[in-house]
């Protein structure tokens, strides 16, 4: 396993990100799958870097779950680094010298993009559960809207991990001819029944909460944070291979020498967990939480082609780049086979690898030399084959 | 595969079990790990058949987390079979024609044995939080003094599937010449971080419904049921496999043509979770399932013996089967086979099968003629080798 290329050149400090908000579907309202329409809606974005002549390096970055769009750059609310701030900035593989990087908070989310924390217009309060449920079909439409916006035809790339993964499928469903190249990261073309079952617990445990109000919380001036905190922890232990918390924690005790006989967190990874619980309560919002997994649990974009994957993606010219890491139990290698068959089986141009990690489904958060290693020869590939000059040493 | 000829004689209908309750620790107290005695404790267990007259045909039945001691016969409070009714009755592969079977509820359960639900002579009222932290050691000290109780010094087997298993294995390192044969089941000798992860989400689901009050709810007469519910659907997601679930429900809607666009069970595994959490709630005590899962946690053989698993059956002379899954992700083969790999560097007698299945953990439980042959073979040559004939074909 060697650097990346883009890595070594990688000297200069994380640059700050530009924070912009819009309202879309002035023109035209964006019109859901479930079909309810938005007008005049807002939606928030980061973008790093700057757009170039031709418009033809624009990287749109889809996040995750619990994602945000300060992908590169300080989190307003916690004052940590961008959830990938080891990837984006300037001299990092995608390089904010070399590429126009748009992140957009997704619809449903809780970061300025309409949710159900966002004031209904209809009511003056907050939507709560009167916010519509969405897809991640209405979550790329409204990216696509943003595009428009941003008078950007066509991306040199979409790329995401996890849900953002699945987005990236639903781009090149969606609009094959805005997207040249798409990297899936630890994604997969549906949700399995496993993926819905864990899901579906932490949406129990937060509807379960009193502090919940039956969605209403804003309005009553409380917040279920017990019931978000349990949604998180459960979530939390499958981003994690069984390897990686065995080498993280093992059995080890959290300052003792000796179990206590008690229910406090004797073991660190029950100190961990609850840490990870209860930080996650200080950024998110939990009727997000609720339709952001609800998204999730609908996807299965071959259901939209008659069950057959391939359709998705028949003539399309997109260049594909699928990856997986060997130890995710939520989002397995298998699934993201799945997507390359039936890649294959469109004629698509696809390229797949399958990195050796024991980090588990986070894996794509982290420092993995050989996923980092593939994405830059492929993006690299990419351009040298559009016949593209970014700058920045190529 | 081929059915485990035992069962071939399986035509009586499944007898009646005897509901017995006894108090122990009379003469002398039951030492706890965690220091506290136990004097005139109650314990309530189960037997099948009859004890033969040199008193070797008794088999030890082990329950699990969610277990008791209603192993063969029908629970009085469901209403629904015994929990391996499949296995044990007369004509089945535990044969209570030639076996007598005991199943003992566990020490902080909830069916009868001392727990947390039970009275607290000293206060008048029920445990709660005031019960000590029990281990699996415990738990088989009490069984050992139920053993004195019915003056049967040795077990012609002692078996149980998982924290079952990890009964057995203590009474292998505690009670070896009481001990003839040993079936672990879908076992490990010790909790893994991601154990005790999954055991934490449940317990803080538990203890953040107000209906538990601290641990009163019996005295302050609510429930936490809903806390329950959630602690019951996580842990079931462990207990199958993704391919089982996949089998089972895939992402087939519950009783609709298609998805709602709100926060309904739309999916056959939303619905399939909830009834599991609901009906958990009517038949276990909230307290025990923190103190259980806690002595689950706790559990970790190898650390009695400076870390050295082996150490614990040094000298041992049971015969040991162990079993495992290849689908069961919770307890998964390799920590069998660090059973295995102890008891030959202790020069123990063991044999060990991997049985092929995709059910899950819970494949123990269920119909799998694999499993059941292998166990049958290893009773059927035991009895051969210790010279015993308990009648009924032998």
């Amino acid at each position: 396993m060697t650097a990346p290329p883009d890595q070594t050149v990688a000297t200069l400090a994380n640059g700050p990100g530009s924070t912009e908000s819009t309202r879309l579907g002035l023109t035209a309202p964006l019109r859901l799958d479930c079909g309810v329409e938005f007008s005049d809606f807002p939606v928030a974005y980061q973008t790093y870097g700057a757009l170039n002549a031709d418009k033809s390096n624009a990287v749109l970055i889809c996040h995750a779950l619990s994602g945000d769009q300060y992908v590169g750059d300080t989190h307003p609310d916690t004052g940590k680094p961008g959830w990938w701030s080891l990837m984006v900035g300037p001299g990092k593989l995608l390089d904010s010298n070399r590429y126009f990087i748009i992140c957009v908070n997704i619809l449903g989310g809780c970061m300025g993009t309409i949710g159900p924390k966002e004031i209904n217009s209809d009511t003056g309060k907050p939507w709560g559960l009167d916010f519509p449920v969405i897809t991640v079909a209405d979550m790329v439409r409204a990216q696509a809207l943003l595009l428009d916006h941003l008078e950007i035809e066509q991306l040199f790339c979409v790329i995401g991990g996890s849900m953002g993964g699945m987005q990236v499928l639903e781009w090149a469903a969606l609009y094959p001819e805005r997207v040249r190249t798409a990297v899936p990261i630890a994604a997969a073309p549906y949700h399995s029944a496993q993926n819905i079952a864990f899901h579906e617990v932490g949406r129990q445990a937060i509807m379960a909460d009193p502090d919940w109000r039956g969605g209403n919380y804003l309005s009553e001036g409380t917040n279920p944070n017990r019931g978000l905190a349990i949604a998180r922890m459960v979530a939390h232990i499958t981003y994690l291979s069984e390897p990686a918390l065995h080498n993280k924690f093992g059995r080890r005790l959290q300052d003792r020498d000796a179990v206590t006989f008690g229910f406090d967190a004797d073991f660190q990874v029950e100190s961990y967990l609850r840490h990870q619980g209860s930080t996650f309560v200080d950024r998110f919002d939990a009727n997000s939480y609720l339709y952001i997994t609800r998204a999730m649990d609908y996807f299965d974009l071959a259901e939209r082609y008659g069950g057959v994957l391939a359709e998705a993606f028949l003539g399309c010219e997109t260049r594909f780049c699928v990856i997986s890491f060997t130890s995710d139990w939520l989002y397995p290698t298998s699934e993201s086979r799945r997507i390359v068959h039936a890649l294959n089986a469109a004629a698509a141009n696809v390229s797949f690898a399958e990195i050796e990690s024991d980090k588990g489904h986070d894996a794509f958060l982290l420092e993995e030399p050989e996923f980092w290693s593939v994405l830059s020869g492929f993006l690299n590939g990419a351009r040298e084959h559009f016949g593209l000059d970014f700058g920045n040493g190529d």
